[in-house]
């Protein structure tokens, strides 16, 4: 390991503090000046641009088209849904004034009082108030629906204890509000978003997650059913990774959003919504990395094969015109390539350096290996090192590129999986959750039990897996008969 | 013409009302019911992600990388630039506050007077003071120079007049902002981001442009330079599209932003910005479109081509099998097209709906016609019919849309060019500005001059244009000795 990486805390010491080091010292994210805020550097942001790029295409697939909504929502209507205000949390920015004017001593700005207005307006949190507003002027007969829209928007809440990626009072995200003729067909849709969310997580990100339902208490304020992937950190926490709600027909109600059916007759019309936001980038880091720095799947790195070359300035041109060789069949195959030939930084700390961004795969081309028809081939995700025949190696590489995506998948499973308990015992349990881990128990139903567990080991009920088989049992807390095993766990 | 069409008001009736209305019929964007704040819908949004698209390539081509900063800027920080504060507007939207609670009636939320912000918090109507705060930490040498960064996001600027696309108090845009180690470098920069601008306005939106320098008086607040371009609207009134600054070093020691040089030496870092907003939007519209609705460039285009099919019921199972089949050579040839075979719809009311919308080409498919191996082509720009062979459809219409996009922006140079006039007496010149047009007039560069003009004909000058051949004159005003002629217009 290059010695310019020893200031990376590692995970088994500090697993808080690694994942906090290493998203500013690999340059994805840092705090602003302004609370809570963060700026995603370029290379973070251009992870989040591919994995927009993915979900966007994948949308669109389904049918759903991207607008833009109001980023400001009269304060007024979030009363509208009596259970969305409140449920959820009143934490928000609130714009009370229009206007700024000089100062007295003419040396800065202050709020112009006379421009106050007389309905604040709130940052929006989520938009399923305002987009139903406008859903009522777009929807009068069945031959409008389904309704399928979509957004790509920050957001804000003013969390108070925030941490780059995961919480924090500003961050992007993406907002689909669909309007349907029937519950079932509303039902069916938030469903399905889920199940594009599952398979982009494990697809793409090659993070393995659990799909499931929320139970009531963690319902999304003004949700019939919330439903979530939840996946699981490198210290055994869940991450909740998504979320896509079945609304009913109260966002409808509340927005006098009305159609005629085919027989002519009023009805009010069925929502769901689903969004996953910058939340992503913490899942996907957390997962894959490690103390070395980032690990990421070729799949959504920015870069994906770096070709460093190692040789006496004389020999610098054989080696260039090699790279170029290299690089044009790279790029032929579809894989994005960078030749580093600076002569102002060592080969050491180049290695380290691309480790730290999770290049997923590294080229050394020596003046030696040249003569031989070899280069060095290192994988990020193993750090294995072997020498490869010149001849073919583009796809090579490419190949290789697919099997890495391939076996941080499997490694993140691997790992999950054993760390998926079931757990009959309340003591027991109490005890090994604050090692972190999924634990399957049996569950009354009861928010009683539910607000004990949390209290008593701050891990809380994630979800109600679909792909467990389900046999009915004896909640571990209470006694009382349970019909199902739900997911349990620590969580950011 | 279709009847269903006659609600559009006409052009030479009422241009500004033609606009309104189309902009929402054609389902481009609407009001919302936050003052001044738009919903931009998916048909009108469409296009802009085509923009977005290729201007995100356009970028990326010169170096360029995205990120992402803070929405909301502390006010402080708009007092740093002492002539950023004092030109910019001061109608922004403050946020005061941080929490809502529930009233006490319970049945609705006021703000929490305990919630109060020490500092108030403006949502950004442009990133100079909070990017520039944050370049602080990003730039030490010149080796961390030159440093090219884009973001996509919302803005807001608390106008009091709105239109749709072309004056909004929210809008989406984008602003580069770059730093530099020499002067030189970024001015440079500043030229070639207005170069991209103007090939963007002229390739894809086939909307001819003149590029030139702003005036000192209609300078960005914070400039040494301020680069545009200016299209011309059909009533003759200039639109400026795009604008690109140079800022000097103002920024950089308003924030501090000091590198070592070469010669191990601090200097204050040279900085540009430039973006441009949805209110292109606004000049694609109101360039190319008709009394018919829309008329849009191919190249940005949602949809390029729709099919028609009209037969008896039993003759559409044939006409489907060809439309299917016209269809698979189209999306081969990257053509994006739709087959509309909807029977709860007449097909004059189709034929009017895709000529609102900008349909570049329609292809109706008659049973008849098939027969005899034809097929109606109609080029929404001239709306002019003909009978095309089947064979070989698909490249025809492929050759068919390129012509489209070169004669959409063809016939907007000539309209255009047709309306700049060079004028030499004041006179004339205040009587004729009154009709529209694109005058070239002498200017003695004085402050007073421009004050006069725009105060006696509502008329600004847009700018001192680069592709104008210029010879020294007299100020048509005031009679002094002038060393260039400037474009002078009306403007929205």
């Amino acid at each position: 390991m290059a010695k310019e990486l020893e200031f990376l805390t590692k995970r088994s010491e500090d697993y808080s503090k690694w994942y906090n080091e290493l998203v500013v010292k690999a340059d994805l994210a840092e705090q602003s000046d302004v609370r809570g805020c963060m700026v995603i550097k370029p290379y973070g942001y251009a992870i989040w641009e591919k994995m927009q790029r993915v979900l966007d295409d994948m949308f669109k697939e389904t049918g759903v088209q991207n607008a833009y909504f109001p980023l400001l929502i009269p304060k007024s209507f979030l009363s509208r849904e009596a259970e969305h205000v409140e449920g959820f949390a009143k934490e928000c920015a609130v714009v009370t004034h229009y206007r700024l004017k000089t100062n007295e001593t003419h040396d800065g700005v202050v709020v112009d009082p006379a421009a106050k207005l007389e309905e604040e307006l709130i940052i929006r949190p989520t938009s399923e108030t305002i987009i139903w507003n406008t859903f009522k002027n777009w929807i009068h007969s069945y031959r409008d629906l389904p309704l399928l829209v979509n957004q790509w928007c920050n957001v804000m809440r003013w969390e108070m204890r925030t941490r780059l990626f995961l919480r924090t009072a500003e961050f992007l995200w993406q907002e689909g509000h669909t309007a349907h003729a029937t519950r079932e067909e509303a039902e069916a849709r938030a469903r399905q978003m889920l199940e594009v969310y599952a398979t982009f997580a494990e697809k793409y990100m090659a993070v393995p997650v659990m799909k499931g339902v929320k139970s009531e208490t963690e319902r999304f304020a003004g949700a019939l059913d919330t439903y979530t992937i939840e996946a699981m950190m490198q210290d055994g926490k869940a991450l909740q990774s998504g979320t896509s709600h079945f609304l009913g027909q109260n966002f409808g109600k509340a927005f006098d959003v009305q159609f005629l059916n085919k027989e002519n007759k009023a009805e009010y019309a069925w929502a769901t919504s689903w969004g996953v936001s910058t939340r992503l980038m913490g899942a996907l880091i957390m997962t894959h990395s490690d103390d070395n720095g980032l690990v990421l799947p070729p799949a959504l790195a920015p870069l994906q094969v770096v070709i460093i070359p190692i040789g006496k300035p004389a020999q610098m041109p054989e080696l260039d015109a090699k790279a170029g060789e290299i690089m044009s069949a790279l790029k032929a195959l579809g894989v994005s390539v960078k030749y580093d030939n600076s002569d102002n930084k060592r080969a050491g700390f180049k290695f380290a350096d691309y480790e730290l961004k999770g290049v997923p795969v590294r080229l050394v081309l020596g003046a030696r290996d040249l003569e031989q028809g070899i280069i060095e081939v290192m994988r990020r995700d193993t750090l294995e090192k072997e020498n490869a025949p010149l001849e073919g190696i583009a796809q090579y590489v490419k190949n290789l590129l697919d099997d890495i995506q391939q076996n941080i998948f499997r490694k993140a499973k691997e790992a999950r999986d054993a760390r998926i308990y079931e757990c009959d015992d309340y003591e027991e349990f109490k005890q090994r959750v604050q090692d972190g881990g999924f634990f399957l128990c049996h569950w009354d139903g009861t928010a009683e039990t539910e607000a004990r567990i949390k209290e008593e080991t701050q891990a809380t009920i994630r979800c109600v897996p679909f792909d467990v088989e389900q046999t009915p049992g004896v909640d571990m807390v209470s006694g009382k008969p349970a019909v199902a095993r739900v997911l349990i766990a620590r969580s950011y």
